[in-house]
């Protein structure tokens, strides 16, 4: 009897222990709309996420940092508290549409100056609808340092999603780099250039195992419990919907549960009509629901596994364990982990971009017609032996004054006024070679939008400086949705291509993937007054040109925070 | 003959690369007063200064950075353009009393916000006196990331120094940790107290040799040219003067050239009665220029080296090659390095201290008496568990906004308006015994000093937290020099110890050791207004709160650049 009750706690105890491993976000708040406040002290932290131990950027002493968890109507307060001591810091709250508070968007060199060791600063924004996000660092390459978490928006009470789970649980896709960020960017600021190699693991819910194998167990050390593999613990017969968000600093991935198969519900906050997947492919910056049934057999637990796509994948595959109650949450499988898609399926992951369409009855249907069509070439070049990415041959630089503070404001000499190109000269480039020349120009020049006009985005993907190598990117908007209107293989043509448009329930989204070799057709509208980033979300990229500015109704902004200012030019 | 020819290029060639490799400031400006504007762009860059890769922060890619050669009387133009992609920057020109640009003094948190990534600072001020000087960054633990260099000053043409010399070479001299700066500090400001350990090297103008067995080629390479022995190459028979800084981060040293003797006669821009020497003890933050004369065995090169005092070495000693010429540069004495003097010798480095008096001819006389003394004890302490150096039980922060911005404009709530102790229970402290309770409380206090006023410091050591450890501290004190009145070991006794004072030809520095169990007794006149640090040049000591801050003639100070603003309480 003693037995018994023991058994039974321990058991409880486990339960308890390992849904607290898997970030919960099955609490529903209680009360309706309100105002949730944090703060966040911001430090480095030695870390063994994957056994090594090395510096981290954490938020309140973790990485991942704590979930926000509100509901729809919210106004959230995040008190950054910089305890860097060299570093600065700013933090972008990844698919909020910042509606009404532009300066909050927590972009370095377009909304804010970043905040130094030492200074507080407030991010006070609203999520006004339900759904799955994301923040992170957007300074630097600060995000690969480990600054990232979960936002989970739920419904107001009383209002249901049109499907049905039993439990909530959040799932955060990473990479890890054991070399620190400013050895990355010097490595990649470098003639020649010096990649740090791919990231040593794939963490899921920050967590990862790297082979220990020849290191001192104070720098390595496979037996720390920091290491163990996540677990998420379910019970037979529920559903458990699972929100994945991927903060990966390079990767493309694909996630599957051993032998369960998923149905996708949400992308970034929209209803997604209903799909089952064996591996879902998700790509750094996007978000996702899945529901999933405990169906299997409970007497045993299940691998999750993460893999690199669209790029030779040089990391090993990231480990979890699906663990049926009441299985020990640590029992590895004795099954081996499911390996993931080929890397190089590119046919399946468009099939599957091509699949996301909007749930019906929750459809928003786009404008019939573009006002202006921006076509943008993405291609790998150098700017003085320095390897860089452009845009229609254009690689873009961010100033040291906040657009956002320059443009509203007039000062002058921030950004370069003339236009950058909408275009590329599609009739004799050859998407499918090494550029002959690979010479590039810098410019922070900027698309400056009329206001509520609709704007057609074409990606273009092309061949890369390494022969038959085509990278994939996903590109992440700023401040809006976009329409995803259709994936393509080979070069668009518009007057051909623009007839396959999806234009009766496309799927809205903030973060979308380039496939290789192909090109991806996105319409918004810009309808919210500011300055907004819309860029490669693979950080390296980010940081070597591969962005656009978009600016619309700027002169319609409100009175910028104080506290936004300091910078470049914006000093008292 | 054409054989001949041959070798005799080979020669010079030797003698001008061997040259080069010490740092040569023997450059005699051609004009007199004048401007000399340099651009400076910092950054990272992988360097293997003792043969070991890793970043150092760099000026124009080098570290040390480039000596700054000018006439007294001189204007400084630097423009600094931070390149380091998340982190801020300050460079500090240690000696350079700055009257009449108290803002240029370089120091965050006291007179300017950190130059951000991406803008460009301009530090202008005047040379107003000959001398060895130096600089170096004064941003978190950024010093021992390698930014630091040398400001050579030398008399308008036609007048003459008080001694003779042939040639004039720069010596900088450092510690080398293969931990980064982020990493030293995580260390220090944690729970436990976590010590990245002794630097693995020190460095004689940028150069170390550290043993890298069982390391990757990739990592440490013994036989890379970067890490070959700095060499001074000397003419049998000249007169050398060497300007020696120390610029470590941590350790004291011991400086010596096999078989050779010195003749000390300047330290910091004033003269010292000459005094020769087997070994120069230099503490972190002094200058000191050394006669040598080559006249020693031609025929063989000799060792220089340096070794580390007032600390149980656990840190190779540095070496470097005194070369003859023509003998080849790189050639090893056969002979053993010299040792230096034992670690722990304290009463040798007090007799030391004791020896460097104003020149005869240009003593300048102190005040008879001061009309304010302070006395600091020295003491390491807690702070709810953290580790921190205090003064009179006071542990110092430093705001974000810069405090001579904040009192000038009378910004509030930046500091603690309270004053701080000016003096501790003497009677009753044990000085030699680890204290019973360590607690200390942290303050942004301030020491307000009526300007013109005559101020005595004493500086009081004690055993630190360690049982028999009593650490050295070389106390640095920007925008003026003081006279250097004694040291003494023991307890300070003012009515008893003040009767010692040297007040007949006492030198004038800017920094000076505190010596283990013993105290050192300064006076200075607060005749520049501003706001200026006083503090322990140990890094690491600073960091964790071995600081003072005076306030004197705030009021005088005339328009700060709005280059300086911008953070904290600053902004726009």
């Amino acid at each position: 009897m003693i037995i018994m009750v023991g058994i039974s706690r321990i058991l409880s105890l486990i339960l308890l222990v390992s849904s607290c491993i898997f970030i919960n976000l099955s609490t529903v708040p209680a009360a309706a709309t309100s105002e949730r406040k944090f703060t966040w002290e911001i430090s480095y932290q030695y870390k063994s996420l994957d056994c090594y131990k090395k510096l981290a950027v954490a938020i309140n002493g973790m990485t991942p940092g704590p979930t926000i968890s509100a509901e729809q109507g919210d106004t959230i307060v995040v008190d950054v508290i910089n305890n860097l001591l060299m570093e600065n810091v700013a933090i972008h709250w990844h698919g909020i549409r910042q509606r009404g508070t532009r300066w909050s968007d927590g972009t370095d060199g377009v909304t804010q100056c970043a905040i130094m060791p030492g200074e507080t600063y407030k991010y006070t924004f609203v999520v006004d609808r339900a759904g799955t996000f994301m923040y992170h660092s957007h300074y630097g390459l600060q995000r690969e340092a480990g600054l990232y978490g979960l936002i989970n928006v739920s419904l107001p009470i009383g209002v249901s999603e049109p499907f049905n789970y039993d439990f909530d649980r959040g799932i955060i896709l990473s990479d890890w780099f054991h070399h620190s960020a400013y050895q990355h960017a010097t490595g990649l600021s470098s003639i020649t250039f010096q990649w740090v190699g791919e990231p040593q693991s794939l963490l899921i819910n920050g967590r990862g195992n790297y082979s220990c194998s020849g290191l001192a167990a104070s720098v390595c050390n496979s037996t720390n419990p920091e290491c163990l593999p996540s677990a998420l613990t379910v019970i037979s017969g529920k559903t458990y919907r699972l929100r994945i968000a991927s903060l990966t600093s390079l990767s493309a991935l694909s996630f599957q549960i051993e032998d369960h198969e998923m149905t996708v519900v949400e992308a970034e906050g929209q209803y997604v009509e209903p799909f089952v997947v064996k591996n879902l492919y998700i790509y750094s910056g996007e978000t996702y629901s899945v529901l999933v049934k405990a169906n299997q057999d409970s007497s045993r637990n299940y691998w999750t596994s993460i893999n690199v796509i669209s790029r030779q994948p040089k990391t090993p595959n990231g480990l979890a364990i699906f663990n049926y109650y009441p299985n020990h949450f640590h029992k590895f499988p004795s099954t081996n982990p499911p390996l993931g898609p080929l890397w190089n399926d590119t046919r399946s992951q468009i099939i599957q971009s091509r699949s996301i369409k909007a749930r019906q009855g929750f459809v928003v249907t786009p404008p019939k017609k573009p006002d202006r069509v921006i076509v943008l070439l993405n291609t790998q070049n150098t700017i003085d032996g320095y390897i860089r990415w452009s845009l229609n041959n254009v690689s873009h630089t961010l100033p040291s004054t906040p657009l956002l503070i320059a443009m509203k404001e007039n000062i002058t000499d921030v950004f370069d006024p003339n236009p950058p190109p909408e275009d590329y000269d599609s009739a004799n480039y050859d998407i499918y070679s090494v550029p002959s020349n690979t010479n590039s120009v810098s410019s922070s020049s900027i698309y400056r939008l009329e206001f509520n006009s609709t704007v057609d985005i074409i990606l273009q993907n092309s061949n890369s400086m390494t022969e038959n190598v085509s990278e994939s990117h996903p590109w992440h908007l700023h401040g809006h949705d976009f329409w995803v209107l259709g994936f393509g293989e080979g070069k668009f043509n518009l007057s051909r291509d623009n007839q396959s448009y999806n234009l009766v329930d496309p799927i809205m989204k903030n973060t979308v993937p380039l496939h290789p070799y192909g090109w991806t057709a996105l319409r918004f509208k810009a309808d919210n007054p500011g300055v907004w980033l819309f860029h490669c979300h693979i950080e390296a990229h980010f940081y070597l040109g591969m962005l656009v500015v978009f600016e619309s109704g700027v002169e319609k902004v409100g009175d910028i925070p104080m506290s936004n200012y300091g910078c470049g030019k914006t000093k008292a």
